[in-house]
């Protein structure tokens, strides 16, 4: 277990090749597959120790088939749009090779993105023998890790999970997405939900909001979005009453939303234009900064964690348990600002406890279903580590006093 | 002294069709002539009497051309857009044709508009022996013979004018323009200007604001805009120190100037879209709703003026000549919102006062150049009365106040 594929070059695939060419112990063979390859031949420039670059058109399962038989990866690292995690699950499937992802899949038409559609892929999985590891990028990914450790290490009993996620950083741009512009509105501007004693509450777009306190970053408005992690974490942590997950935006990035979606400029269906059919949505991702582009010159930091509630021993706790990384640190370690090394690191560590044969299993996982202090550990050696903090009695009081 | 023919079939242009056909006294022979002949269909249908249709493509001057031969029009009132003012001179000239039109040339790539390149045919237009209307819509046209009526009849001297455009409908929509958005946003993004002590002074798009109190409607937030007639009127109004031009927005509107300002969505340059080049500007256009949609359920109304300072029999001397439209009644009238109507009735009384050779001359004019008494008479009958009051001191003070 030493070769690795994998498939994307965007600004967090990039960070995920680097990495990997830092540690060829682990790592020996390192693939990296695009549909452009200009971009491999750019991300290869800037590893370390030297990788192979191929072209691929993620979309079509057979060029993917061929490239896996060129390649023959214990593992295929899919770093490509969340769109494409089917066909490339399509063709693990068929070739028989390992898979992990950072996103769950989306339909390209509709903003709707759960795991029923890749769940589905366990009896494959199963039959052939081999592992699918879904969402191992920060959150989801070391997100429901944290829950699993909480799960596993601090907690008897754990009762409200709170994800919150900022992004204090400042690109200097009026308006920037910090990845793939498309996934990132869409996953905004659809309507909220959270879950909450058994059953789920959806909430108008952006309609809740509260001042967290973020460590190392201060108070930021925060709006209650939904992420694709509450969907299985609600399933593998026992006893659950309530997880929410919160995202800062600021003034100016809600304004544009706002207006965006007055115009119908984040649109899936395709309108006339001169003759042709374009689809506003894919029109507005070209119009933007390419979010590779915002590294040079990114201030500032950013700050995640979770905030567990529960039990131990028979006494109320609460505990957090966070990362906070520079964005002008990773860009000088690997020329990425922090939201795309935090989505890149997480799964080469999430590879090495694969190759090791710490996380194993037949059949389709998420992240939180395999042990989780050394995942924490590896992860914290290659440049995310955590924090874990008891709040005090009133701490993030806002919070939770937030009527939902 | 008979025959018209009308280019430009939009929301405007359809006013004057049908204003022209409310008047076959004067209008004996109506052509319509448009890029899409559906438009002239649909517009024809309409019209209280029966007038004559034809596909044209303004942009193409020999097109132009043959239809001014077929058609022989005593006069062509060019309605299209902008951009294709010189085309259709050019196609006067080439055939000895009349024209007049409601807004001035500006290049299709850069948002300029003046009027050097129309007043450039002056030697053509003499030599042919006919005469070209400039700027014969509301603002300019109307609010250009506003002051020229007040030089002639009402004042002394003139030293300050302000023309004041207030639009307090309700379209409902959260963002649309009221004429063609191009022209719209680009006159709007641009910086603006004013006229003062015989010099141009710029500021930064929208960054003049002030509360003007509107005829029927009240204070409403108005910004310091550049707009056409000012180069006019700075030649003909004798003595002026100083012209301002004025113009409400909500905020809404101001914010979705911002964002698509900084998104880069009103560029004129194309962008690479999936290969093909798309300009954000015309792809903008085709996302909003078309101006001629907003008639329907159109509530509110347009309250558009000229304040005028100066002094009579040697005292100092305010009046305000206002016109107050109502989107409700004009669309029962016309099936036209107000902007389009108070655009597309000057032209026809423009072309009434052409016919019965009260407005005459060889060469290219401004409206304020012509007798403006008998004009004012024939447009308040076609449906667009003028208020003149005298503004009490301390009236408009907040406007008066502005420092500049």
């Amino acid at each position: 277990m030493d070769t690795v594929l994998i498939i994307g070059a965007g600004a967090a695939g990039s960070v995920v090749a680097q990495k990997c060419a830092m540690d060829r112990d682990t790592f020996k063979h390192i693939t990296l597959a695009s549909r452009r390859i200009e971009s491999c031949k750019k991300v290869a420039k800037m590893c370390k120790t030297p990788i192979e670059i191929a072209q691929v058109d993620a979309d079509n399962v057979a060029e993917v088939v061929a490239l896996i038989n060129k390649v023959k990866p214990d593992l295929l690292i899919n770093m490509a749009l969340p769109y494409q995690d089917l066909p490339i699950m399509d063709a693990c499937v068929e070739t028989g090779t390992n898979y992990m992802d950072t996103a769950n899949y989306e339909p390209r038409e509709i903003a709707k993105f759960e795991y029923s559609w890749q769940w589905a892929y366990q009896d494959k999985f199963v039959e052939k023998g081999i592992t699918a590891i879904l969402g191992c990028g920060f959150d989801p990914g070391v997100s429901n890790i944290w829950c699993a450790y909480a799960q596993e290490h601090l907690f008897d009993e754990i009762e409200y999970i709170d994800i919150v996620d900022c992004n204090a950083g400042d690109h200097g741009k009026t308006f920037a997405t910090n990845f793939n512009p498309e996934i990132n509105i869409r996953e905004v501007t659809q309507d909220g939900k959270y879950w909450k004693d058994g059953e789920w509450i959806e909430i108008p777009a952006l309609s809740i909001r509260c001042d967290i306190d973020y460590p190392e970053v201060g108070p930021k408005a925060s709006y209650l979005i939904y992420h694709e992690e509450e969907e299985s974490l609600v399933k593998n942590i026992k006893g659950l009453k309530q997880i929410r997950f919160w995202m800062t935006f600021g003034e100016q990035y809600i304004k544009h939303l706002e207006v965006f979606k007055s115009i119908g400029l984040i649109g899936l269906e395709p309108i006339k234009h001169k003759g042709m059919d374009i689809v506003p949505m894919e029109f507005l991702k070209d119009l933007l900064p390419v979010p590779s582009s915002l590294a040079e010159g990114y201030t500032g930091k950013t700050s995640i964690g979770v905030i567990v509630r529960g039990k131990k021993d028979g006494k109320p706790l609460t505990k957090m348990l966070y990362n906070v990384s520079d964005h002008a640190e990773t860009n000088k370690e690997v020329s990425a600002q922090a939201v795309s090394y935090t989505t890149g690191v997480p799964p080469v560590s999430g590879a090495a406890m694969f190759f090791k044969g710490i996380w194993s299993g037949k059949g389709v996982f998420n992240v939180e279903q395999f042990p989780s202090a050394p995942f924490l550990e590896d992860v914290a050696k290659r440049g995310l580590p955590t924090t874990i903090v008891d709040l005090a009695p009133g701490a993030q009081d806002e919070l939770f006093s937030v009527k939902t």
